[in-house]
C-alpha cells in the first residue's frame, strides 16, 4: 500500500479514510459497519480513557458494569428512548447453532433455541440500568448514585465511517440518580464542563458549550448539554453530550425514593457519554496532508529517535551518544521510542512517523556525533532544528509544552476564521454552503429549524449558554434572545 | 436484607451466593444469566486489570479491539472451535424493531430486517482475529504479533452462577502470531507463568501449573497450559488458561507468511485468557463466615477508619487526632477510607467492612484520644490490637505486607492439607468424594479418564509439568510416567 495520502484539498473524505488506515488507527472488519481498532489507535484511546477515568473518579464517580443485552420489554419501557433506537438495533433471537445436514461442516441456527423474549444488544444502557436502580434505591440515603461504565454499544447505522459512525463503538456512559431536580441539572452541567476541559486541554480541540434544541436532544432527555467542535472541512462534530433526563426513566421503571421529610418521589436522572468518535475529532482537527498530528498529551510515544546508520557499529555509537539523554527524558515522564530496525530506511521511517503524528522526531547520524549536535523535527509545524546535544533535554521538554499549546491555538484560530455572524437568510445560505459555524438568530420553533435544515442541510449544533443578544429570527423575523450556532455536521 | 451470612459449613454454595450479593460485588440482572458487577466488585476487577495489563505490556504485548460479532461463515471456519461453542452462543438475526400494531406502545421484531448472514456474539475471538491477521501478515517481518484485548464475551450457559459461570463475562484474550512452533510454545508458557505469578503474588492464591489432558483442552488447541486453584469446599477452579493453537487457525483462515529463507508457511498461534471468574477464586479462597477477605494488593481501600462519635464535635476531634497519620499513609500509597457517616452505627459499619473484606479497620473514640492509642483490627485473623498512635503508621505498613503473606500461606497450608496421593482406585474414590486434589497415576487414555469421570465426577485438572515418577494407572494398571491432579471442579 502506498504511504502517500490524498490531499485534503482534493478529497477531504478520502484523505480521512486513508489516514485512519495508513496511520494504523483502525480498519474495517469483515462484520458490516464494525471496525478493528488497531494497536496504535487503541493506545491513543487508552490515553483518552485513562485521563477521563481519573477525572470522573476525582469528581466522585465510580465504575460498574451492566449487561450487554436489554430484554425487549425493558427496552420499550421508556417510549421516547425506545423509539429513538428501535430502527437501528441488533436483535438476539436464538442461542444455539446446529450442524447443517445439507452442508457438511457448516452450521445453521437451531430453530428450537428461539428465545422467549428477544434481547437487544445495548445501543445505550438507560433501560437496563434504571431497572437495576429500582432495587438499589429506597431512600434519599441511597442517593446520589454516581455511576459510570466503559463499554461497547451497537447501533445498526446504515452508512458507517471509521470512528465517526460505526455499528459497534466503544464509549463510557455515566448514569446518575439524584433526589432533586437541581442536583441532577448540576451534575449534567458538571460533566459537560469536565468534557469541555478535557477536549480543550488534553486533546487541544476548542469546543463551544451549550444545549441542544429540542429536536436534536437525546431520545428521552429533557435537556441535552453538548460540546461542539469544528472540523477542517467546515463541518461540526458533536464531541460529547450530557443529558438531564428529568424523571422520565424513574417513571418508566417506577423508581421512587422516600424523601427526607417523609414523602415519596420519583428519582431524577442524568446520563452522559463520549465515545471512540473523539478519535475522529482528533484526526480532523489536527491532521494535515502528511498524516495525523498528535497533541503530546495523547501521543503513545512523544518522541521517536531515528538513527541514521549503515553498520551495527554505527548504531551502537549512536546508542551510546544518546543513552543518557533518553534516560533523563524517560525520568521526566516523556515517552521515547528508539527505532533501530535495519529492515527499513530512515526515509521510510520519517514518512511512517509523519503519518502516525509523533510530536517530535530526532534524527542522528555520524556527522551529528562529530558536531555534538542533533536534529529535532516537530510534527505540528513540520520544521527542523539543529541543536547542541547538551540542549536536547531542555529543548524537548519545552517543545512538548509548546506543541500542545500551538495545536490548540491553531485550531482556535481556524475556528475563529470560520465562524460567521449574519442577520440575513440569503447570506446565511451562502455561509453554510461554504462551511463553518454560523451564528444567527432563531425564533425557537421546530418549523423554522426544519425549514433551515431542509434548505441548507444545516442543523442547530448548539445553543450557547451565555451570549444573550436581542434580535430577529433570520427566517421568520420573530423575536430572538440569542444567536445559536448553525452548521452542517458529521 | 439481613447482613448475616449463612455459614460455609452449613451450605457452602449458599454462603457463596449470599456473600457475592451482600459484599456488594455483583448481582443477577433481569437478563437471564447476565450479572451486574457492582461498584465495589468492579473496583477489585479494576485492580486485577491494571496489574495484568502492566505485566502484559512489560512483556511486549499491546492492546487492540476487535468486533463483538462474528459472522457465521467465519465462526464455523475452524471446525473444532466452532463445535466447541455452537451449542451455547447468542445469535443476532435482525437489526430493527417496529411498532407492534396489536399492542400500542410496544415493539416487535421487523421481519424485513432479517440479516443475510447471522452474527454470533463472540464467545471467544480467534475467528474474527485470524480473519483480520490474514491481511496483516505477509512476511516474517510482520511477526510476531503480540496482541491482547479486554472485552466482554457471551456463552449461553444453561446453569449460571455469579462470576463463576455467567452468560456474559468480562475477560482479556491474548492472540499472538509467530513464525515458528517453538516461539509459539514459549509464548504460551510465558503467559501461563505470568498468570501463575500474578494469581500467587497479587491475589495470594496458590496454583498448580501444568497442561490439560486432550479432552479438557480448549476447542481448537494443540496444547492447553493452565493454572488450577483449590477452593475451600475441596473443588478445583481453573483460574487461567494459555493455548498453543498450532497452525489450526492459520490453516482455517489461510494465513501464510514468507519465511526468511524464501519459503511460505502457515503462521503459528497462541491464545490465552483470564476472566471475571478470578473474582470467584478470590472469594472462595480467602472468604470466611463473616464475608470476603481481601489481600491488600486487591483491596479498593486497604484501611477503613470508623470513628466512634456522638456529636460533630467528637467527630472533628477524631479527625484532627488522625489527619496527619492518614496523610502519611496516603503518601505511602496506602489507601484509606474515613467513614464519617452519621446515619449508621459503628457496629453496622464493622459488620459491613467485615463483609467487604477490608484488610485493616481502625476504630477511634474519645478514650483512645485520651490514652493516645488506637484500635487496629486485621480482617484475615479477626484479631484486635491496641497500639500507641505514634506507632500507627509503622504498624499498618507492616500489617499490609503481613496480611498479604499470611493469606497466601493460609491458602497454601489448606491446599497441602487437602492434597492426597493414592495408588488405589477404591481409596481414590473416597478421597475424591470428600474433596481436594488427588494425585494419582493415569495411563493417558481417554477411556480411563472418562470412566473415572463417570464414576467419581472427578476430572484431570492438570498434568503437572515436573514431578516425573514411574507408576501404574489406578484404573487400568498400565504404565504411567507421572501423577496427574484429579478433582471435582467448578
Amino acid at each position: 500500500m502506498s504511504k502517500k495520502l490524498t490531499k485534503r484539498s482534493e478529497d477531504y473524505s478520502k484523505w480521512y479514510n486513508e489516514l485512519v488506515v495508513k496511520a494504523d488507527l483502525a480498519e474495517n472488519s469483515s462484520v458490516r459497519g464494525c471496525m478493528v481498532i488497531k494497536p496504535y489507535g487503541y493506545a491513543i484511546w487508552e490515553k483518552i480513557q485513562k485521563e477521563l477515568d481519573s477525572k470522573f473518579k476525582e469528581t466522585g464517580h465510580y465504575n460498574a458494569y451492566f449487561p450487554l443485552f436489554v430484554p425487549k420489554s425493558l427496552f420499550e419501557a421508556e417510549e421516547k428512548n425506545a423509539k429513538g433506537f428501535a430502527k437501528e438495533c441488533a436483535i438476539v433471537t436464538h442461542y444455539r447453532l446446529k450442524n447443517d445436514e445439507d452442508n457438511p461442516g457448516k452450521l445453521k441456527v437451531d430453530e428450537n433455541s428461539k428465545l422467549e423474549e428477544e434481547l437487544i444488544v445495548r445501543p445505550t444502557s438507560e433501560a437496563i440500568i434504571w431497572r437495576t436502580y429500582k432495587n438499589w434505591i429506597q431512600s434519599y440515603r441511597d442517593l446520589p448514585i454516581l455511576m459510570n461504565q466503559w463499554a461497547n454499544v451497537v447501533r445498526w447505522e446504515m452508512r458507517t465511517r471509521l470512528f465517526l459512525r460505526t455499528a459497534e463503538f466503544l464509549w463510557q456512559e455515566g448514569h446518575t440518580a439524584h433526589s432533586t431536580k437541581d442536583e441532577a441539572i448540576s451534575e449534567a452541567r458538571l460533566i459537560n464542563d469536565l468534557y469541555a476541559n478535557f477536549v480543550t486541554n488534553f486533546m487541544a480541540i476548542p469546543v463551544i458549550q451549550g444545549t441542544k434544541s429540542e429536536s436534536e436532544r437525546f431520545a428521552g432527555a429533557e435537556e441535552t448539554y453538548c460540546i461542539e467542535a469544528l472540523m477542517q472541512d467546515g463541518k461540526a462534530l458533536q464531541a460529547g453530550t450530557s443529558h438531564f433526563l428529568g424523571q422520565n426513566f424513574a417513571k418508566a421503571f417506577d423508581v421512587k425514593f422516600a424523601t427526607k421529610d417523609g414523602g415519596l418521589d420519583h428519582v431524577w436522572a442524568t446520563s452522559w457519554g463520549v465515545s471512540t468518535r473523539l478519535m475522529g475529532a482528533l484526526i480532523m482537527t489536527h491532521g494535515d496532508d502528511n498524516g495525523l498530528v498528535l497533541p503530546p498529551k495523547l501521543a503513545p510515544f512523544q518522541v521517536v529517535v531515528v538513527p541514521i546508520f549503515k553498520s551495527d557499529k554505527d548504531l551502537s555509537k549512536i546508542k551510546s551518544y544518546l543513552n543518557d539523554k533518553i534516560e533523563v527524558l524517560k525520568s521526566m515522564n516523556i515517552s521515547v521510542k528508539f527505532d533501530d530496525r535495519n529492515t527499513h530506511s530512515p526515509g521510510f521511517k520519517f514518512n511512517e512517523y509523519d503519518l502516525k503524528g509523533v510530536p517530535i522526531r530526532i534524527a542522528v547520524g555520524s556527522r551529528d556525533i562529530e558536531n555534538k549536535t542533533i536534529e529535532i523535527f516537530r510534527r505540528d509545524t513540520s520544521t527542523k532544528n539543529i541543536v547542541s546535544i547538551e540542549k536536547l533535554v531542555e529543548e524537548i521538554d519545552s517543545l512538548i509544552v509548546d506543541i500542545q499549546k500551538n495545536l490548540h491555538e491553531k485550531a482556535l484560530k481556524f475556528r475563529k476564521e470560520n465562524t460567521f455572524v449574519t442577520d440575513d437568510y440569503e447570506e446565511f445560505k451562502k455561509m453554510i454552503s461554504s462551511g463553518g459555524f454560523v451564528l444567527a438568530h432563531w425564533d425557537g420553533s421546530l418549523d423554522t429549524e426544519e425549514k433551515i435544515k431542509k434548505e441548507t442541510k444545516a442543523t442547530i449544533r448548539c445553543i450557547p449558554e451565555e451570549n444573550s443578544e436581542e434580535g430577529k429570527c433570520i427566517v421568520s423575523g420573530k423575536k430572538s434572545t440569542k444567536r445559536v450556532v448553525f452548521a452542517k455536521a458529521y
